[in-house]
């Protein structure tokens, strides 16, 4: 799912994430409760017509967004209070006015509402029984018929935990099991480690699973391994606005001089508005002159590469290529960016 | 003509400008020398293929900006020494030069070399005469023979010197006749005499005629009605990047508090892509949340709708309703921007 933090992926229209073979885009329940409002919008006809995107929408919680504003917000086991990064005004969420706000919204799938902690402190096993508690309030407060629900399975890297964690939220009525707390610090190995024990834990359940904020290339093949489905992330958007794209070739960077004379696409095989019409040296050009098309080709760019890269991934689970798959990715995505 | 300065309008895709239906672009030849360089253009394969645009593109002589310099340029009967705006380095432009660049560029109309003053200013003489002569040799330097080059009249706001600059420009091969030196500084009556004068003295010439830098809805109108034929100028790109969008009803302000909740599009009679997919209450949303997409689609909507000005004002000449039109634009336009 590319990411449409406040109801818009980052210098894309509803057209381009067509062309790019987006199925689902995720919405921010804190960024838009901020602005413009989650009332407005209801008012509005809801989140799909407001930003004119027909397909699925999931919304996150607000709980990472809350709890990464640290010394802003206060937890308590009803909630938490905390103060806006637009001006200071303070709000508290529950998990009952997450559940309100997303069901305003009008998402296709809500997330219940956890609470996030630094996976190696003390605090993640406290952390993790209130987010058990806080997903039971969650579903007791699903606002309407048509919309999924997904609960967040927590503990930090202590496998016990983790396999706590998927008994407690696998053990309610959720659409779909996303696994949080992941991508905010740990190691690779840990991340790999993390994924297994959740994914043995699931063992036979047939909920869709989602990992919550991850990731880059490398980390699609290791969650997949363990029976990811779904994934968000801001990594392919965030880093085209630097001017880093990705290919089969690994990362480049179209801020390097070398490239300023290079007249061949991005990625020759790659079908993408800016692979079919535009030069590295144009693109080169457009992030030296800070011109805002830039931003937009390098974002077409990745994310069609990124879903395009997702269905080889489907299709090589299919004809037993994965492994191949998996190693040419790593290779290349091992190497620092050409021409950095 | 769209204006395209660093060899794209500001936010937009070519497709976007066909979908708006843009016939010809500019290029200018001052900042494409500066960056990303004329002779790297020529090596990529001419300024067509490096801003990937099938269509006429008519680059300025270099002119314009280099007088904007002010006091980075310095004027001789040769050419003009300036300092880039870049990183100071020093560089010279002459006619020669001038026709050189936009050789090597390739655009479809090239524009001959003049020199632009104050039109109140004690130079006007002078900077006339200094023109007629590099307009011959900007004439004798052309460079290749698929490229038509358009003289400029200059002679400010005096009707005296303006027949003078008339009578010496259209007595040279140009392809077409630009008038320079105008929306600069003098008045609104100022203009439409200026453009009197022009026309009268034109009267007969079949060649193009092409009021440079202008303009605003009611300006095209003016100069219309004295026979010019081609505009280029950034007014609707640029304004639309502070959020004031163009219609039948003028001029309104997407940052206005009250735009919030107004399920309504810009113009309900439009068909670009802001007013077919988009609310002026999500538009109002992305210019607050500084969105990417906030200045594209105010862009596309205002070169849309300027582009379907002047069609439909051709068509209005052929049917008799041009003073209606110009009547019912210019009452739009006189108002301050609804919601402001």
């Amino acid at each position: 799912m590319p990411v449409g933090t406040q109801a818009t992926v980052k210098s894309l229209s509803p057209g381009d994430l067509l062309a790019a073979n987006a199925q689902m885009l995720l919405g921010n329940t804190y960024h838009l409760s901020q602005r413009p409002g989650a009332e407005r919008i209801d008012r509005l006809g809801g989140l799909h017509r407001f930003m004119a995107w027909d397909g699925p929408i999931l919304t996150d919680s607000g709980g990472f967004q809350v709890f990464s504003l640290a010394d802003r917000a206060r937890v308590d086991d009803d909630g938490v209070t905390f103060s806006s990064h637009l001006d200071g005004s303070r709000h508290r969420l529950t998990p009952e006015r997450a559940m309100e706000i997303q069901a305003l919204l009008g998402s296709d799938v809500a997330m219940a509402f956890d609470q996030l902690v630094d996976p190696h402190g003390a605090e993640v096993s406290a952390a993790m029984e209130r987010t058990h508690r806080w997903a039971e309030r969650s579903l007791a407060a699903r606002g309407r018929p048509d919309q999924a629900v997904f609960g967040i399975v927590q503990g930090g890297v202590d496998p016990e935990l983790r396999r706590t964690s998927v008994a407690a939220i696998a053990g309610m009525a959720f659409d779909g099991i996303a696994i949080g707390g992941l991508s905010v610090g740990e190691s690779k190995a840990e991340m790999a480690t993390t994924l297994a024990v959740v994914a043995d834990a699931l063992q036979g359940d047939p909920r869709p699973r989602y990992l919550m904020g991850v990731g880059s290339p490398i980390d699609f093949f290791t969650a997949v391994e363990h029976g990811v489905d779904l994934f968000d992330c801001v990594l392919p958007t965030r880093v085209a606005r630097t001017g880093q794209v990705w290919s089969d070739a690994g990362r480049l960077n179209l801020r390097n001089a070398a490239l300023q004379d290079d007249p061949s696409p991005i990625d020759a095989a790659c079908a993408c508005e800016a692979c079919r019409n535009h030069s590295r040296a144009y693109l080169a050009h457009l992030f030296r002159a800070k011109e805002l098309l830039a931003y937009r080709l390098a974002t077409v760019h990745n994310v069609t590469w990124t879903l395009e890269l997702m269905r080889r991934l489907r299709a090589s689970l299919l004809d037993g290529s994965f492994d191949d798959l998996r190693h040419r990715v790593a290779s290349a995505f091992a190497r620092p960016a050409a021409a950095d």
